[in-house]
């Protein structure tokens, strides 16, 4: 038996590859309908999870499409070096989940709350990013071959505008008409580990419920009319998953002590999530993360890899170096 | 003859108060079309300026409307006591800018750039607002009684966004359908007087070309389809203001002297045009603003100050202590 | 048995009123040369701890002195006048701790980093405070007569001076020459519900190891040679907290079951460690904090009371309305 | 004759380059005393202005002592390469001005105000500055051979601490008893131009009145103790300059025309004074500043270039991508 917390509290499992583990973990073999690739980079492991059956979306909990997770280590620590390879393995891998004519215009939108840090990704990416839009049309030929139209939006959260996000996206959206969104965001995960350290590209763009802050409606091509890529990056884990997670192991450790196998048996995942609610308290499941102290810094790290990535992929023919001989 | 220096720059002058002065300070005489109130309160004065026909509308370069104008230099105190004031003036004198059904939604928009202190204000105030569109349907009939439907959007610059802000505010109008837009912005004024004083309201909306930002649309009635309210605070003036003024003053001052007066005799606004250019180079006008040392603490207060006289008005049956039993 | 995760992980308790709940606990009894005051206001409940022995201090693990607690959950709201309140009762029990001339020299210091939400309480308190020094001498004596002469300093953490705090201050104190610090500092709660809610004053300033910084040196009058009142509120818990108080309510839970029994006896205080080590992993105890996704106005809210709490208790001749008359 | 704005407004100005420009346009030959040599880089030109006699030091109005500008216009771009040139150029520089052991102890402080964009360039280069002192002791020796035990502190502006600069630094010199402090200051330039493209090294730290902050006392050898060098970046003009520049282009324009030579004959610069101060009303000179609109990516790309020149003049054996390996 498993307290399978995550099942028990609707925790929605933002990254795929926990997902994968998750699910492998229970039942102990492949999953039909879902296909695994991995490719390793000197600062960065790939791992590319493909879900294209109705069953494997059914039992993963996410839609069919394409789901790479990039875990790169090096994010959290100074490494100039080490970051400028890991941009370049983001913008490649980016560059495969679309597939845009040449002057395509694309929206980057960045999820999330400027004013606290472990929420603020998303818009520090929007602020990095290199909007060409507004200069597009007066730019001259030989310059707009090998840029796109590239325009950036931070609309901030429910708590903060009393309006969903994908609202507001929405309306921007059939504003602006572009034929691609990104959308950048930060993910709970299931492990510290995770926190700062992982990036998940995913063309199904972003599910109802995901994200620290748990989106009420979805930012997809149903929702949109359009492709979404998500980019997401692990800031926090819920506190409940902390709590859930020791309970977890500790089930696992009394596993083999038949007197302490008691402890599996007697209690069922109610007694388990009632002592989760009971230590939470007054806040309700979700409302509370987990963040390192030094969330400041890593947010950092983590928004110019990202902004780097996402020039890279939407401007392909022109060098990161030359990009300042033309615009800003 | 005066040097004129607005007309000459295209520098839209953005009170209504100081558009006023300088079309008296030319004719002598008051604007027919134009008609000007004022009433005095412990710590504020308020000036109402209606223009109410074409002739004014033109002359003003601005459109017909009513603009108040709150003259309040204890913003830049730390006065609690007479900030309280304030926001009273400004409730009341805001209420009557609009005529809502008791249920009516309202959008708040905070232009300008969050990472920029001296064009935060939009921002700031959009973060201390009291929004409850999202908890609108799910409050009690006799809570909403007091309350109207309140979203707040801080849309950002196009510099950052690549997108005009009137595009991405028309969108989120098209989804949200709200009865009227609050918009907050800072303002560059003619004098550094007026900075962090001056708060000024206008059923007229934002022109083109205005605020910190040079918007290049409007976000009024005829570009939103419903009723816009502007609340705009000076923060800065712009550069080639004060380069300009330092010119018409000398202008002045040599007038009673026939030897002096040659200056404005033998040089022309071109020449005078071209010294400004010269002491701004390589920044073009409206690209340089001035503003105090101590922008950060101005900021602070006019925000805290603009958010209560906006939930004021929009919450009358409410008192501003009995919200939080509510909300939040 | 109780698993006692904070004797196990040396984390200090930062709240003495949760230091007393743990050893009376244990012990179910009144502890020996500790003393303790109920005090209640509409909007908060105050308690005052006084460690009076050297006994109750082993045992508290906390120096001699007096330890006031406000717990005030209208923090949490967005109530002014329940704010007002509470600014009110903080500015009393602050005067309480001291006794100084009229014109004495006050030095506070905000502790935390200004760029991390959750440790930014201390300096954006700095930010909010009314200081006189620069100006004091220049003032005329029936102003002074009111007023002291405060100053107040940010002195960053560790990881990014590195320089001890305490080193930073000691080096300001020998200049400016304080009769009295009062220090600022983001505190870890044993317990979810007080974050944001609490706010404790204690005459014995900082100690070694506490705060979410986990100070090195202690900032108290042994250190800095005169008073130093400490006022902390917790903006976290520990993720290790949540992860021990799991496993504290599992055993709690399963003592009345002779079977279930088995878990608390077989297991001991090691294993239980191991547990929690495995789930935080790779961060170590006091890496990882917990908090409110909504933290950034709760930091607001919070910086907001105790700074106009400090100038209540500071400057006790003048009203804080008039403050603005003379100042900034 | 000149107006000579500055020296009537009692402006500090900051760049020597600027005074050498003043002094050498005014008497229109090589200043005795006064050498200057020139480096030509890609992306920099460097002047460095040896101040060696008494004579030079008075009419410079500056201390005797190298002066290093570094003159760099794509700053302001978004072109990372170029930016690792500039930071290149900045390290060699600044090696140049002190002569270190290898183990030699390093306090780097960054003036300025973090709440201001314009004025908050110190406190940004000291988040980003790669400090070792908290760590250097525990570090194996093999490390440590190239690094340099390295502390930073951002002590916060006169306003908000009520504390003189110069003091809180003096007291944290006393007590981490470094051997060099490297002072970071956000200057105020005569040119426009200047602002975000020119940054300035000198081995006579920060002088009484200069700087955005105008400090009241100095930051150099003489109150410190131990040798300053100053990084200054010009952020900002006062409004102050605009206007005194404006008029003393019309008198030049006016130079070649007898008629209008009146105006420079008639006028005094008290006349012309007061002129300047009705523009500036009710601030008075120094507390106005023009600054770009774009002001924060400018304080990014500036903060980010003069962090990284001083991690490599500081730690010349370590390249800059191995820092991360041992460090954080």
């Amino acid at each position: 038996m498993d307290f399978n917390f995550f099942k028990q509290n609707n925790i929605n499992v933002d990254l795929a590859v926990e997902a994968h583990e998750i699910v492998r973990g229970q039942t102990g073999q492949e999953i039909p309908g879902c296909r695994m690739d991995k490719e390793t980079y000197t600062n960065a492991t790939v791992t590319i999870v493909h879900i294209e059956e109705k069953y494997a979306e059914e039992i993963m909990g996410k839609p069919r499409g394409t789901y790479i997770t990039i875990e790169a280590p090096a994010i959290r620590e100074n490494n100039r070096q080490a970051h400028q390879d890991i941009v370049e393995v983001l913008g490649k891998q980016l560059a495969t989940l679309f597939n845009l004519p040449e002057h395509a215009n694309v929206l980057v939108v960045g999820l999330g709350n400027w004013n606290a840090t472990p929420d603020a990704l998303g818009p520090k990416v929007v602020g990095m990013t290199l909007v060409t839009r507004h200069m597009y049309h007066y730019a001259p030929e030989e310059i707009r071959g090998g840029m796109r139209s590239v325009s950036a939006l931070a609309p901030g959260v429910l708590g903060i505008t009393g309006i969903e996000t994908a609202e507001i996206i929405k309306g921007v959206v059939d504003r602006v008409k572009p034929e691609l969104i990104i959308a950048v965001d930060s993910l709970a995960s299931r492990a510290v580990e995770r926190i700062g350290t992982t990036i998940q590209l995913a063309d199904t763009g972003i599910s109802p419920g995901s994200g620290i802050g748990n989106k009420r409606t979805g930012i997809n091509k149903e929702t949109m009319g359009i492709p979404v890529i998500a980019i997401g990056v692990p800031t926090v884990v819920h506190a409940a998953v902390i709590a859930g997670e020791t309970l977890d192991r500790l089930v696992e450790t009394t596993k083999n002590d038949p007197n302490l196998l008691a402890i599996s048996q007697k209690m069922n995942s109610q007694e388990f999530q009632s002592i989760v609610n009971e230590v939470l308290k007054p806040y309700t499941s979700g409302q509370l993360v987990v963040t390192p102290k030094e969330i400041d810094q890593l947010i950092q790290n983590t928004a110019t890899i990202i902004a780097g990535g996402i020039s890279l992929a939407l401007h392909p023919a022109i060098s990161i170096q030359e990009f300042a001989n033309y615009l800003h």
